[in-house]
C-alpha cells in the first residue's frame, strides 16, 4: 500500500508528531508511517477488552523487550494524554485491523463504529525508533536498503505467560557486520523502551530458526558472506500472542501503519 | 610462577591497592597479581627512553583500544602519583622484564639498577579490570574457570602507526554464549579505559584467525557448540610492538605481574 498522491507529497513536510497524527486524522492517509515525523516515536496498538486488560498488562511487564509498554489508556477512554495531548486512538492511526475471535473481519480507516465503554488501549514500543538511531549512525539496514519489511521469525525462545497470553518470542533479523553489530548492541542499550538490546546474534539454531531465508512474518533479505545476524525482540510477539487467544474483539494498527505520538525518541533514551 | 607459601597466605589478606603495592615493595611477592586487591585497577607497564617516548604515546593515544594509557610518568621520575600517591615504579611490580634491543636479558624483582634519568613509565589499562566486572555479573570466563591464560591472537587489523610503532593488533578470546556476548559488550562499553567493549565477535577468519585452537600467546580453551568467540583488543598489542622495536632498553612488568594501583576499576566506568 502507498499513500495517494497528494497526500503523499504533504506528508513529507509533516516533521513534528502531532501535525503528522492530525493529518492523519483529517483522512486520506492510510499508509504505512514509516518515515513521517522523523525522531518521534511510533507505536504498536493493541486494544482489547477490559476482561482481558489486566492479563495482557501483565504479560507486557513481563516480557518487556518484546512487549515495551508505552502506555495503556484507562477502559473505555480512548485518549492516550501520556503519549500526546490530543491523541484519540479511534481516528488516529492510518489503518486498523479488527479481529473477531482471531479472524481479521475489517481493516478501516476509523475504528469510531467499534469502540465500546469497555475496550483498553495500548501502546507498544516499536523497531521504527531503534532503526532510527542505527541510521544515524551509518548503520545500513539491509530491509531498509531493499525497501521491504524487516524479517521476523518465531524462536524457541518462550515467553513468560500471564493468563491466556503465551507463546514464542518473536525477533527481528538485521544482518551485520561483526562490529556493526557490537555498535548496534551499544546503541540499541540506550532504548529499553523501544526493545532495546538484542536478545541473540549469529547462529539462528540455538533460537531455533531453522531458515534465515524463511521468515514467518516479512521479506527475506541478503545475508553477506562477512556478516552476522542479529536478532531483537519485536513486536509482532504480543500481535502473535494475541491472535492466538481469539479475544471476542481485538483491534491493532494496519502493518505498517503505527500511531504516531508527541513524544521524541530521544525521551525515551536512557542515556 | 606462584606465590611463596607465607606471602600467598598473607597476600590473601591484601584487599586494598595501596596495601598490596607495598607487600610487593617489600619483597616476598614476585607471582602474578591476579586477585590481589579486588575492585582495584592493575596496569600493563612500559618504561622506554624519552626519544622513544612521544611516539609511543602517540602510538597509545591513536590505538585507543589496544593500549588504553593510564598514565605517563615525567622523563626520569619513577613516580606515578596519578594512579598511587607513593608508587615508586621502580620496586612496586612483583617482577619485570628488562629487553635490550628487543632480546630478554633480566627478569628481576626490583630495576633500581635499571633506572636512569630518561626513562619515561606508560601505565596502560588491562583485561583484570573488565573481567573482574564480567565475574560480577555472573558471567563464566573459561579460562579462569580451567586457571589459564587467556588466549590471544595477532590479527589482520591493522593499528595506526606513530613514528617506528606499528603493527597488528593482538586480540584476547572468551568464548560465550550469545546472550551473554551481548551482555558483556554493554558491560566493557562501560569501561574504556580498560579495553572496552570488544572489536570482533564470531568468524575468527574475518579478522586472520586461521585456528582458535592455536593462540599466538597464552593457552587455548575450549569453545562449547552454543558459544561465539568474542574478541577485545588486547594489551599485548603495545607489548610486541615495542618488542618489533627491539630499543636499546625497555623494561615492562613480568607477564601476568602487574602494577597495583590505588584507583578502583569503579572510578573508570563511565556510567
Amino acid at each position: 500500500m502507498s499513500l495517494a498522491g497528494d497526500a503523499s507529497t504533504a506528508a513529507r513536510d509533516l516533521r513534528g508528531g502531532e501535525e503528522a497524527r492530525l493529518a492523519i486524522r483529517r483522512g486520506g492517509m492510510s499508509g504505512p508511517t514509516s518515515g513521517l515525523a522523523p525522531g518521534y516515536v511510533q507505536g504498536n496498538l493493541a486494544i482489547l477488552p477490559r476482561d482481558l486488560a489486566t492479563d495482557f498488562m501483565r504479560f507486557c511487564h513481563l516480557n518487556a523487550k518484546p512487549c515495551p509498554l508505552l502506555a495503556a489508556g484507562a477502559p473505555g477512554d480512548w485518549r492516550l494524554p501520556a503519549l500526546g495531548a490530543d491523541i484519540d486512538i479511534r481516528t488516529d492511526v492510518p489503518r486498523y485491523r479488527v479481529f473477531r475471535y482471531g479472524e481479521i473481519v475489517d481493516e478501516p480507516a476509523d475504528i469510531r463504529a467499534y469502540w465500546r465503554e469497555d475496550l483498553v488501549t495500548f501502546a507498544i514500543g516499536c523497531s521504527h525508533s531503534f532503526e532510527e538511531a542505527l541510521i544515524d549512525n551509518g548503520i545500513e539496514l539491509r530491509h531498509i536498503a531493499r525497501g521491504t519489511a524487516v524479517p521476523m521469525f518465531r524462536t524457541s525462545i518462550p515467553t513468560i505467560a500471564a493468563g491466556p497470553f503465551h507463546g514464542p518470542m518473536v525477533v527481528s533479523m538485521r544482518p551485520m557486520k561483526p562490529a556493526n553489530a557490537i555498535r548496534a548492541i551499544q546503541i540499541t542499550t540506550r532504548l529499553p523502551a523501544v526493545h532495546g538490546a538484542p536478545v541473540h546474534i549469529g547462529r539462528p539454531d540455538l533460537i531455533g530458526i531453522g531458515d534465515l531465508a524463511r521468515p514467518d512474518y516479512g521479506d527475506p533479505v541478503p545475508i553477506h558472506d562477512d556478516e552476522l545476524p542479529v536478532f531483537w525482540a519485536c513486536g509482532v510477539t504480543p500481535q502473535a500472542v494475541v491472535a492466538a487467544v481469539r479475544p471476542e474483539l481485538c483491534i491493532t494498527h494496519y502493518p505498517g501503519s503505527m500511531l504516531i505520538t508527541d513524544r521524541r525518541n530521544c525521551e525515551f533514551a536512557i542515556l
